[in-house]
């Protein structure tokens, strides 16, 4: 059955998923890239070009980006800096060949043409309710898993309509103190699902969300 | 050197040392007990009339609770419940012999006589800035540490005014939505602290912060 997942998706201790203000220079605002240095430093990421990296817990999880995802889901604030739907050049912040290799729909008010881009990735403009986009979204995965790709408030909105089976978030122990903040408004969250912790050598704790059967 | 220290200091993921209302009735309000089972399930917590409790990581954290502490501060919310200034009767919330056995100081700008109390507890009422009143407490504590009892507000004072030595918090899988929040307006505070954070199989996280040296 195709499932709705976040993965590493990357918060503050505070709970912040990006901070401020965004720019084309700083996509994380003043977080800059500290939310995701765990990351950087895993065998995954570094690829067939750059030796080393961890493989441990953060390498784990890490690896879950892509395997049976069908599609995503990300909200205009992750596709471009404020105002991007006023270039019609603006093709997100990846380059030619985006790392998501799947049909990729973002949710905005400024609808335009699909952007077909190198390796499979497919960038769609949408509207609509979380359950009617997720509907269309479904389709477009083939009959595999969508993830929500962020920011903060798209995977809120989701948490919210009850739509996602599995939630990992790894929570990075440094004070935003502002920005865009991953749980406000949902109190009980937790009675839906199994949640787990662990922490890695790294210093960050990863926190998974997994829906209750039944 | 006497140091100041928060011991086991229990949060929600999103960050809330309490719920709301606090009442007589329920002190933690919507919270209830859930910000602190992981301590009631503890050897240190079941003492000497009661069997069993876990001897692992968190059973180790709870017993720094008393240990080289010489006094307390605490906020006027976790002494008693809205109001308690107007009741001439009220000793706080723990019967006779409270647990702090030390000068316990409540920040409140109702004064009060001081009230001793049995097994070496006497409540102070005291008003002032964090550094004011820090000064007047290390001198009760006889050059043993000070504890900042919570609730959140006064920890968040202490540690805005760079007063706190040792941070332990206690991060509980569950998410409360409202209450009283620790984190707030404390961007960067790690830059100041060693962190560390562990989780234990009974699911909290352990995050300490420990002032770097010099």
């Amino acid at each position: 059955m195709s499932r709705t997942r976040v993965t590493s998706f990357a918060i503050s201790l505070d709970g912040f998923g990006t901070g401020e203000p965004q720019t084309r220079e700083t996509p994380f605002g003043h977080a800059g890239e500290r939310l995701h240095e765990w990351m950087f430093a895993t065998r995954w990421w570094r690829g067939a070009n750059e030796p080393g990296g961890s493989r441990g817990v953060d390498d784990a999880f890490a690896r879950q980006f892509e395997p049976g995802i069908g599609a995503e889901i990300m909200g205009a604030n992750k596709f471009g800096p404020p105002g991007w739907h006023e270039d019609p050049d603006w093709k997100g912040w990846w380059g030619p060949n985006p790392p998501f290799h799947t049909p990729t729909f973002v949710l905005t008010h400024h609808a335009r043409e699909p952007i077909e881009m190198e390796g499979g990735t497919t960038f769609y403009f949408v509207e609509g309710t979380p359950q009617e986009v997720l509907e269309q979204v479904r389709e477009a995965a083939g009959g595999k898993d969508v993830r929500i790709g962020g920011g903060a408030t798209i995977i809120r909105d989701f948490l919210s309509a009850g739509l996602i089976d599995h939630l990992h978030v790894v929570q990075v122990p440094i004070l935003l103190g502002r920005g865009s903040r991953l749980w406000d408004g949902l109190e009980g969250l937790e009675k839906d699902f199994d949640v787990e912790a662990v922490t890695s050598p790294s210093g960050v704790t990863h926190l998974t969300f997994t829906r209750t059967e039944g």
